[in-house]
């Protein structure tokens, strides 16, 4: 059988299924008669946790190095920890409960225990109790624990969806593809999919019902269908669809070390958005001529507690050196929204898109921000650094994270620390109020990069990841088009530039437009680079002036979408 | 004590405290002995109930009239019901167990069972046995559940937050005053409260954890504080601060029956938002000039099931004879987002303010909008009628909408309905999109009205309901400012006109600045009505066009609140 769900980054993947599930860990209390043979049973359970763990922590300290490793460890400690064990034994024995029993009871107790002291360290500890729970039930129980981390043969991701943190965990060597139940295009799970190049098929709504781990599964990104247990056909068909896919991209791979110029010989960047420093390699081979957004949340994600000081020197320092001259646009610390860090413990809000997040947190948070700019400007002599700060709303808030980085910057020269001068400070444009206001920002800003997925949603007050409103999502809508143009132009008036490093910058209708408003940089994600270069190497920058003052007088995205299509 | 609050609604109230929460239910199952003597317990507890429903019935009957009473007798059946009854005595006889186990137990089953069957008659009845659980099991655990439909003396309603549906229960008559944990100034609790005339105070976030039912209270809506159990001094203080609120509202009603016009002479409109034909009293009282949004959606809450269309005409009938001439601005259903509807089952959603509310959800549901606006037609004979839609984002959108009431209107007048000719179709400006097009909106609409508490949350991506980004609820800010201005100049442009019915209109900082941009309609709580009368008398248009002009050049929103008390 094959579902249709919608294409999030192309190519085509076959492969066994990996299904990415939380497992039924439920049980019922019962009376057990020969309590011995019980405790037998939850020994033996732990034995297989032990193994499995150290298993898991090789495989992660080879792949992912020893920091991420040594989270490991503490499991195994919990596992080893008789202050813990033995009342479990103790408890199956008195009360003559099966062990899956007596092993919740123990461990809830120990973990709300923990959880009430308020103090970082201990709740972490009840983080790993809470791991090794899970482990050592799914033994008892017989029910496979699934730990991506350890795949080790070529598979296709099948999840409900993924979160960065769970993508974070996935050994990319072997995983060919993503496909899930729910987002869309801009969802968390196609942006890391066009990121490590891999196709992915997103808003499938029920693929993981009608998918069995193992199952041969081909995924189609580039019509957005997963075909499941596929015939000996199909996969030929696919196969040739796959070399087609190939050599379209072989042509495209022509440019890679041109420069990004119209037909008639007006220029333009194209620049790369990526996660990790481990992104250059992709940013190199498919010719980005920078980084137009590095989003550093990722460092911050996928463990239990913030990045220091170093650990975001290291990193910062990896991409600009990676990059020599070039610019490498980095944006500070993004989360809340869709995006959560457990170890902070922000409450829920109704409405977390349009909650306290990103540089709203940062001004709160003072010294998680004060850290990473710390590293950054630590970082900025190893390369061209530009500093972005996301979800401004105002100018206040816009000043007042200068100040600190000022600030910062004052205090570390005193200290004879090395710090780039003339360091560019921007924003993200994603908030409305922003574009409307364009004109004073710009004399305080030295750059917009207008983030169109979020700015997209905003204006039209339509959460993009909500099915039943995403025909809302229209990045053609003249009033999004009108809010680019505003930004655009009044960077021109001030002397400074505008990037775009939302979804709409790589997107094949927008890019003609886009051209013809004067944006000066494209940043999107790697692997559309090349694809963008060869189109715009093939149109008019005066032809696509004309085509933007028309799309700005037009209704709707249809209209702007159907005068695109009839001109390019 | 005193807790410090926001100031929602002015003026001083001082009564007892109402707390409207949610009572403790909980119990834990215990064997009994004598079983016999539980079914008794049982038995009497059925009889209260029956007693205290039988009051219920009758003074929602006096307050609210028959169909709101007709829900009682449904309880009534259900507690007369052998096919429950029966099956719980059993229970306690044949399991020993306590009365409070064996009631939940089998109501549990019933309802689930009920909830089982896809049947709106089914979900209703599932709804009636839960409700009438809940009133035997406060019997059996002598807990006090909260009937705010009986209250019969004057109170304050202090609560956690007052939901739409649970105001609508509320017996106007003698409620004083509110005051409640959360919310901000444009809440629904507030909006309330400024529509009741009655003082109020929110976002007080402690509040229900320091005051005990029956306790004195005082609510100073002008300064947003609330004094629990008062000294004989501050109430004797309070008394002479009410007192002297009296003297001001005193001055400004001398404008009641005049019509609102600048110091030299700029006519505008000062019409009123309501939300029942019942809040007229309150227009006529404070000299509306018409209806600038009638908030149709209290119709459907706090009941049941979806108003009829027989129901829904007689309300815009009344309240269209009840204005005479005078303009009625009626506002088609806007649910979702925080107003909730139980019995349409809308999925949860992530961010409910940007997600399948008002429009979107008529879009989809369609007779639900046939419905209303078949009612609306058929009431437009008895008076001046004009519709509008919210929470448009697209021209697609308008024209759908508009399409269906055209087909409506049509149907109607084959049949021999009387429709009245030329009802004029607006839309709410709340969504930033529509400001930036708004000139192409204006060759399509007849009328705009700006909703400014959601064109500004979203204009600024900041939750109005979320106090940690509170702080970006910004009215003057000059990027809200241009946004008014787009829309009021596209629409003079094509000779049509702009009203505001969100909490800005009636603001003293924003009045001089909308006044100069031209706003033609100033729709606002009826109680804000006079005051924002007197305060225009004193201004000159002039002037104001010139304040208005140097506002939008400022850049923050202190700025142009400075600018403004600078000159006013």
């Amino acid at each position: 059988m094959n579902l249709q769900g919608i294409a999030a980054s192309s190519g085509i993947a076959i492969a066994k299924a990996y299904l990415l599930v939380e497992p039924d860990l439920s049980f019922n209390k019962k009376k057990i008669e020969d309590s011995g043979k019980e405790i037998e049973r939850f020994q033996s359970s732990i034995s297989f946790a032990k193994s499995e763990l150290k298993e898991i922590r090789m495989v992660a300290e080879k792949e992912f190095g020893a920091a991420e490793a040594a989270i490991f460890d503490a499991h195994m400690l919990v596992l080893n920890d008789p202050e813990l064990i033995t009342p479990i034994e103790e408890k199956i024995n008195t009360e003559n409960v099966n062990a899956e029993y007596a092993l919740k009871e123990t461990t809830d107790m120990f973990i709300a225990m923990f959880e009430g002291i308020d103090n970082e360290y201990m709740q972490e500890r009840a983080g790993d109790i809470r791991d090794v729970t899970k482990r050592i039930m799914s033994h008892l129980l017989g029910v496979k624990v699934v730990n991506p981390s350890t795949i080790s043969e070529e598979v296709v991701i099948i999840a409900e969806d993924l979160t960065p943190s769970e993508t974070a965990q996935l050994n990319r060597k072997y995983v060919k593809g993503f496909a899930t139940n729910i987002g869309g295009r801009t969802s968390h799970s196609a942006i890391m999919a066009r990121s490590l190049e891999i196709p992915a098929v997103v808003g499938t709504k029920e693929l993981t019902q009608h998918i069995q781990d193992g199952d041969m599964v081909i995924v189609d990104g580039l019509n957005g269908i997963v075909q499941i247990n596929p015939t000996s056909e199909q996969i030929a068909t696919y196969e040739m669809e796959h070399q087609k896919h190939k050599e379209q991209k072989a042509e495209w791979a022509k440019l890679v070390n041109e420069k990004t110029a119209t037909a008639d010989h007006h220029h333009v960047e194209i620049a790369a958005n990526i996660g990790n420093p481990e992104d250059l390699a992709g940013v190199f081979s498919n010719g980005g001529e920078g980084i137009g957004l590095y989003r550093t949340e990722f460092l911050y994600m996928g463990k239990g507690q913030l990045p220091t000081e170093d650990e975001q020197f290291e990193a910062y320092k990896s991409v600009l050196q990676g990059m020599g001259n070039k610019p490498v646009v980095v944006r500070t610390l993004d989360i809340g929204g869709d995006k959560e860090l457990p170890y902070l413990n922000l409450p829920k809000e109704m409405n977390p898109f349009l909650g306290f997040r990103a540089i709203r947190l940062c001004l709160e948070e003072k010294q998680i921000f004060r850290t990473q700019l710390r590293a950054l400007l630590r970082a900025s002599s190893f390369g061209n650094l530009k500093i972005m700060f996301p979800m401004i709303a105002t100018l206040d808030e816009f000043r007042q994270a200068k100040d600190i980085l000022e600030k910062e910057k004052q205090t570390l020269l005193e200290n004879g620390t090395a710090v780039a001068e003339g360091i560019e400070i921007g924003i993200m444009v994603e908030i409305p109020s922003i574009a409307i206001l364009a004109d004073q920002f710009a004399k305080e800003v030295d750059f917009f990069s207008i983030g169109t997925n979020d700015l997209i949603q905003y204006t039209m007050a339509a959460d993009r990841m909500n099915e039943r409103v995403s025909y809302l999502y229209q990045p053609y809508n003249p009033a999004i088009l009108r809010l680019v143009k505003m930004v655009i132009d009044a960077s021109h008036r001030e002397g400074k530039w505008t990037g775009m490093c939302g979804e709409m910058a790589g997107d094949e209708i927008a890019i003609p437009i886009l051209l013809g408003l004067g944006l000066d940089e494209f940043s999107m994600s790697a692997s559309s680079i090349l694809k963008a270069r060869t189109q715009i190497s093939q149109l008019k920058q005066s032809d696509m002036v004309e085509l933007a003052n028309e799309a700005l007088q037009l209704r709707t995205n249809e209209e702007v979408a159907r005068a695109v299509r009839a001109r390019c």
